[in-house]
């Protein structure tokens, strides 16, 4: 199955009160049975939460025992009291594991600028460690616990044939982008058995998360909270990755990254359309990135894409005020495989069937083509619909 | 009277039939009696329209005799073509005067990727050029001629009495920013009969736009037609001006660039609330105008003003985000006055009544602090509401 727990590996997912609807749980606890080498990205956010803070000391590692997630709460904006909260709820994790503080990773996501309820999150703590488990049951428990608007779990996995041994690749990611009223972060853990070494493992994550979570946008609001964990446990044994394997190995990680990327703004609340961006023929891979994300980011786009209009002058125009140097004159443009601009000039076409394209299927693909060198990205983003507002300007705090 | 046509111009706005609706002004013709300075700020996108290319080969100048904007069209996208149709409008404007093409500059907005219809252009042209008149109602359809899916037309003035003379100083401008479907850009034309050169009066635009149209944002999409023009008779008479007075008539444009400039936000589609973002504290000015920019384009902040929510954790979170370096830790926030998060930590606040403070005004004040140096600048932008989304959703391609 390529979604399984890979070895030396339990998990469990509880309720413990953070959430008022007891059916949610909120609180995730994964324990590797021995030292475990971890890698970690994070937000660029210069206001980031306590947790980040604290994981941001503690990765790479070789001696990770146990990673808590809770949602609800998002730990952020909170002050000393909130890196207090986050070092014990290191330290309560730990101790479940019968491990030292710096030996626990903390991920937290919800509401900013609350504290959190210490008493419920060791209680959970206590209860998650009394369920672990390492079958299917105990995985998507686990990848339940760190919802928060989500409207499905996300989960996906590699098992791999490498030369004289098999290995397991597994990720859990939440996020419905920054979309829930008060709420924030996309946050993602993936579990191997494959022996890494902590650079090998931090390389390979931050590569992978590069052409993946970095790949997308639902309203470009960066979270105090984003971050992605890669923890190896090496029970697959057989000693360092050869060259080959490992090639073979972070191919599976940037396919599970990408896969679990793309679920975010697939998700997304309000959104009626995923949008994938292609962009080709930029002077860099770092240009095809300013431009696509441009792209994504407008609200002029987003809402033609909402409302099925193959409207190729906001496209092409958030090409241009992307900021990168280019040659405007060498623009194409195809929706869904259709043709709209063609170096720089319009091209005749059926609106009707464009239009149709856009409204019946979930999924709309932008190609833009320039002439400016072989940088390259795919992108992913939503439209942006009348319910996100909706959703996002009712009365919260 | 602080609105007026300053001495040495005549203005006409027509309707020749770009707009279907007959009751909708879309040409407008001003001209200079004489050789005027004219001086002119564009879009920075890279993708820029016909006459904003047009225009920048032929500003700075001392020679414009004529000025001519249509709506309904932006003549942007439009290849070779779409360059010879502006050179055709300056021309065909010029030729009303007597002038050479060169002593013509040309202004377009609304639909991006249509030819503009020259038969109508020149026709409009012609009854503008029998309809022009210096007092209240030609300024009046001069500026209702350049609006596409603006609600009320922008003016601003001022009378000021230099030494030994008095100038006057009058702006019109159109925008609801990139707003209306399919249609975009800013535009505005600021007249004055002082005695200026073309360094002194670029140098001069060039300031007061940073301050003031470089300031406003509704959905961050930068149009391909932005441009405002500084046009200066010299009718008022009495040579340069001297040191003193310079800078009496430079506060003067940077007030009518900045009243100007705050109407566009102020008269957005689907706007609920004008938004003053003031940043202060930030490493430089630079750091203050991306710092207010980002929080100004976050649909986060923005449906939370929608929705009468002081949810600070959403403008604090933006600040993070903005890509300045800035210490975290000292970042205090106001709204309408009510301080909610001070030196990096919550402060306690009445959410009911802040909230009111919001939902019973259109104007919504965000004072950012910050403890990196003394860059500030003030920023304004709009909500974004569920109406914006339904306006710019719809079919039209």
């Amino acid at each position: 199955m390529a979604i399984a727990v890979p070895s030396g590996f339990r998990l469990a997912g509880v309720h413990c009160g953070i959430k008022s609807n007891p059916a949610k749980l909120d609180l995730t606890l994964i324990v590797s049975d021995a030292p475990a080498v971890a890698a970690g990205v994070y937000t660029q956010n210069k206001v980031f939460a306590a947790p980040v803070g604290w994981n941001r000391r503690h990765t790479p590692s070789r001696a990770i025992r146990a990673i808590v997630v809770n949602s609800g709460n998002a730990n952020a904006c909170t002050g000393p009291r909130g890196d207090e909260d986050a070092a014990t709820m290191a330290k309560l994790a730990a101790a479940a594991v019968g491990a030292a503080p710096a030996e626990a990773l903390v991920l937290s996501t919800g509401v900013i600028g609350k504290f959190l309820p210490m008493d419920k999150i060791a209680a959970g703590i206590t209860a998650a460690a009394g369920q672990l488990g390492r079958d299917e049951a105990h995985l998507l428990d686990a990848a339940r616990g760190m919802l928060t608007t989500d409207t499905r779990h996300k989960l996906a996995g590699r098992r791999l044939k490498l030369t004289a041994r098999e290995v397991q690749l597994t990720g859990m990611a939440k996020g419905a982008a920054m979309i829930g009223p008060n709420m924030a972060t996309m946050l993602s853990v993936l579990l191997t058995d494959a022996v890494l070494d902590e650079q090998t493992a931090q390389h390979a994550l931050a590569q992978a998360v590069d052409d993946s979570f970095n790949c997308i946008s639902v309203d470009g609001h960066m979270s105090t909270n984003d971050t992605v964990l890669l923890v190896a446990s090496g029970v697959a044994g057989g000693g360092a990755l050869a060259a080959d394997d490992l090639a073979a190995f972070r191919a599976a990680l940037g396919e599970v990254c990408a896969e679990l990327a793309q679920a975010i703004p697939a998700d997304g609340e309000g959104a009626t359309h995923l949008v994938t961006i292609d962009v080709a023929g930029a002077a860099s891979r770092a240009a095809a990135h300013k431009i696509a994300r441009t792209v994504a980011e407008s609200p002029l786009v987003k809402t033609a894409i909402a409302g099925a209009d193959p409207n190729w002058g906001r496209v092409v125009s958030a090409v241009g005020y992307s900021g990168v140097p280019l040659d405007a004159a060498a623009i194409s443009l195809k929706i869904n495989g259709h043709l709209l601009y063609q170096r720089g000039a319009p091209v005749a076409f059926d609106a009707a069937t464009v239009s149709a394209s856009i409204r019946d299927q979930r999924d709309t693909h932008l190609e833009i083509q320039l002439a400016d060198g072989d940088g390259r990205v795919r992108f992913w983003t939503t439209d942006l619909t009348a319910e996100y507002v909706r959703l996002n300007a009712d009365y919260h705090t």
